[in-house]
């Protein structure tokens, strides 16, 4: 029997609204039990008070749960929900939901392949730190074993939500005598994202095992993972991991490509990645008939740690009133809008070790 | 004599930072009096508590005073400062310093061509209706008179600065039994640019008189001119509109040139725009070579009225943290760096009636 | 048989924290269906994109219907669901679950009394305007009738959670033709919660019927009620009207009284409160064997509309970063804390037509 | 000759509102070169992004340098100027004019007394470090001399100003191998002035100099002063002290008192220091003639780091919209207009090592 993957967007009328992923599956375009992940851009402050995500993941699970027959818990232990906040600038809130049902036959040339795994639940003092990097590396491992993927260069792109630090889990954690990465709750958002980006960096070969400690997550920048996507979000203790690539084992119309953005207004890399999902931006912005094909879009965005773009200051980390996260996802959108003639693009906030300093990957998803 | 006009970018390293003006004339780039108009993107809200544009005139006047040899206060009466608040997304703050030198002989084709204008200080009670229109439309034809254009196809971009209602000045005009136009003093500031483009159009003659009322002041969205640029600002009570042209009678080698953005992610109205200028952006993003020719770029933003962009929702006009109108400078800044690779754009907010909803107006000035 | 009401106020780890109301049932104090309304305080931005409202009433639902026999749905047409958004300052997230069961006999002296009633769902373009205002004061009668209180000068509270206006609703009453009260979705929450309010105020003789009108509605400051609360919420669309009074037909330990606050910093009025349920804050805080016997503080904030407090400028109004409604609930809440000792207080935004202008109504439920 | 220390508290209708000032000195109730120091509470963020504080002094040094006949530079270096951002709740921007002159004599029982002092500028690496508070020890030290306070027990609020990372400066010191104690610009803030605070602490006696060390600045909250008031800011890079006590060499009407707040909702202490500088809380709101008599109210702010007040929780440290310093300045200020019935009090946030954790100094000047 050979696999299919096949990935829908739907446009979310709100963080709660399960109805759209509901009518997907009334359709018959998706069945439940074929889900493998659901991947949404919900509309809160992509920061630490951001109940957005935790909002459409129960709703998402008590959609699901009579049509899985399971309780509304046990469809979030089954199914990777991958909740990224923040739509600012003009991104359009939507959720993907990616399936693996059969095909016929394998697709020559290969087709998208995918694979899940979960870490176990972390303690807040292992967050941000080597615990956490070395459980999402056999987590990235076991997801590839799982897609059918045995070489490295294969994979496109791994998204990876992560649990935060709340003022809650810090004190629970001094009361049993143990430290954390960080206080600050805010920050320790990155160092999560940070230490679960480096993990994917140690599976795929990236950075090697030597390299990495405590001491160099949220810190070195010159390590980094090309294809790590990672999510942070209160309303998980483990690490959900879903492997995304091409495989020559797997059937259906659809490809996934990846390219690096070295800065936030990196536009020819944005290009490249269409190009390598077979899309044609010709003089800048794709078509309609391009446009038609390309189902997903998927991106990191980040202020440069510099201060700078291109010699020139931005303001993200000044600024007290808009977290930066907030501030990059705005402005890569809108670089990736620029190409794509599209807003309903997946541009998740947050990329330490996640593609080069004030950069970051980039996956396109095509049809063929 | 010839009239050339030059436009110095400088970058501001806070919003007081004049010292970046200051080396500029203290070089002999510029002279003190030949300084027409000073435009500013600060690092503020760009909403009604941002103090950041009035700091920057303050700033400045108290540096050009000495070198004019007049008070402060005169000075802001003598060069239009026109501070525009809001580098959201990887806008760079920075300073366009306008002036008007002599010439040897008119550029053949025509060069950049630059009239200033100031109404009279508005009563609250005239603010976003017929009176600001009027004085407005009257204020362009006087600035178009000063730079010697007499075809209005020859102007590409009007930038008026406008007064907005403060609690402060709608209780005054309370007690002296006025009524205004809005109590709500950030709705205030729409009102002020909508009928401050309004006056644009009607002396650019792209409304006609009999279509302007007070009530299609931020109403009928399908008035508008493609060529107005508004900013409010708390700091001043008088309109104060600069007139960028080309004209065959003034020397030089600078030119501009404009289009209009259809909506907020139209990658090719900027690409007319900059070649109509002289650049190329060839598959995207101007080269190295065409960046250095690139002086300013002028643009405004705005969320769609209709909450969509290309039928995709944006949560622009929802978010009760940020201000739409700083969604919508992030995101259409985003789209311009795509395509100019460079970040010290003059990118601003609140484009009731310039041009159409959820678009802009976007020029470009360039060295031949 | 003789009614007694009896209210719970449960801490809220996060807006979906269903875990604590669920302890109160499972523990036998509360029975799941003698709940006829629950408040909850989240901590959103109480503003138009505050989703935690909706997240808590959907985690509440969900978590009752198994309880109830019912489907998710039908348990928010049973019980009241009032969510506030917004716990600013130090403010504590919390919910109050009010309940009705059996006493032995009536409280000599009289009890606490409770009745709800809901209207059926509004049209966009009765938002805000004299169908909704007549509505709810139909809706405060009935409830009244429910709770068998005869005489309006035994209502202390009305409890009023009302719709708002989003961009989607607009644009569908748009498409049919009809016009709404305001275009501004921030704003519709304000017009929504006056229009109640005046409801309220028709209904317990506050005002009459001939001064009220469209017109007024937003506009006349001078007309209000002492005693209603209203909180606008994107999850529904009719108003849901919760009457809380004394009666001697009730049992039950519990009373409650209330005050109107002049303006939002009238420690003053909130003595009286806590005098009128018994409580006494001798030198200015209660001490512990009182704060023991208080229940619950229900309150309404609200910015003066002069930009003033005693002749001191606030800059609520002019704060483009935070909404005035979140500065006044942190104020009053300071206020009000001050007096109590504690930070789980139910204190509203945005109180027009709710008290006067700049203060607003407060009432004490306390153990006798 | 006899000093007399008066102090003088001005509305301030914007940040560069230098006009009231200027008036208090037109009118002869000041004398320009008797101004000691000016405390401004502004109406910005407070954070790092907040011009108004530099906005203010610009505006303040550019009016008293004429009045001084002294370049506006020239003006900063002689006055202590310190601009605390952010009238979140009800807080009313103002400014507080210290001056000193002569008395006829010493008033018996003594009067206030006033010092100041400036450390050198810092460089990066010594902000939030041993450098920076050994500095600011001996400047408490020799502020107290100029004051002629002998005792330390007679010292009752010591302000200082100190100032922060930016991105800017981070890289500096990057570029000639220093490291700074944070990355995180924000959390610079807290750093300086926690190291000042101690400074404070040290100076007063309040802490032993073997407690202290780099690492438990920001750390360690045991350690703290009960005097001292820190405000941090982007326009200065020195720290700036101004010592307040009462001395019988001094003449005049003016009395200080100070009281420590446990938490931030503590009421009493708030009464406490009222009656410690002579006025009377009664049963919870000074009356008429004692506010009348109320010259100044200086406090801290700060939240809780167990994120609890009085065992309930608090979401400040949640919150990545508003920052918490934001949130305790609103509380902390209406518990305090509940005392005194006015809102132009001087608010300031971020009370790291100043008062225990999660409350903070409070002094009282008022006139005998």
């Amino acid at each position: 029997m050979t696999r299919r993957a096949t990935v829908h967007l739907v446009a979310a009328r709100h963080p709660g609204d399960a109805a759209a992923v509901a009518a997907l599956l009334d359709s018959g375009a998706v069945k439940a039990n074929r889900i493998v992940a659901i991947l949404g851009k919900t509309e809160g402050n992509g920061c630490v008070n951001d109940f957005t995500r935790a909002y459409a993941v129960e709703a998402l699970c008590h959609m699901l749960a009579p049509r899985l027959g399971l309780g509304a818990a046990q469809v979030a232990e089954r199914v990777a929900m991958v909740m990224s906040g923040g739509t600012e600038g003009g991104l359009s809130p939507h959720f993907l939901v990616f399936a693996v049902d059969e095909a016929a036959a394998p697709t020559p040339g290969g087709a998208l392949a995918l694979g899940t795994a979960f870490t176990a639940d972390f303690q807040a003092e292992e967050l941000g730190r080597m615990a956490q990097l070395r459980a999402t590396a056999r987590a990235v491992r076991e997801a590839m074993a799982q897609a059918g993927i045995g070489d490295v260069a294969d994979v496109h792109y791994v998204q990876v939500k992560c649990p935060l630090l709340t003022m809650e889990r810090i004190t629970a954690a001094r009361r049993r005598g143990a430290t954390v990465a960080t206080e600050d709750t805010y920050h320790s958002m990155g160092l999560s994202r940070g230490a679960s980006a480096l993990g994917v960096a140690l599976a795929l070969g990236e950075v090697t095992e030597e390299a990495l400690s405590d001491a160099v997550i949220g810190a070195d920048w010159s390590l980094f993972s090309a294809r790590a996507s990672c999510s942070a979000g209160v309303e998980l203790l483990r690490n959900e991991v879903v492997v995304m690539g091409n495989s020559t084992a797997w059937g259906g119309e659809l490809r996934i490509a990846h390219a690096v953005m070295p800065d936030a207004i990196a536009l020819p890399a944005v290009h490249q990645a269409l190009r390598g999902a077979g899309l044609d931006p010709g003089g800048g912005q794709i078509g309609a008939a391009d446009a038609a094909r390309l189902v997903a879009v998927l991106a990191k965005a980040e202020p440069s740690s510099t201060g700078l773009i291109r010699g020139r200051r931005h303001i993200m980390w000044d600024d007290s009133d808009i977290n930066a996260t907030r501030h990059a996802r705005a402005l890569v959108g809108g670089v990736i809008a620029a190409a794509v003639g599209r807003t309903d693009i997946f541009v998740s906030g947050g990329a330490e070790h996640q593609g080069p300093d004030g950069g970051g990957p980039i996956a396109v998803i095509a049809r063929v």
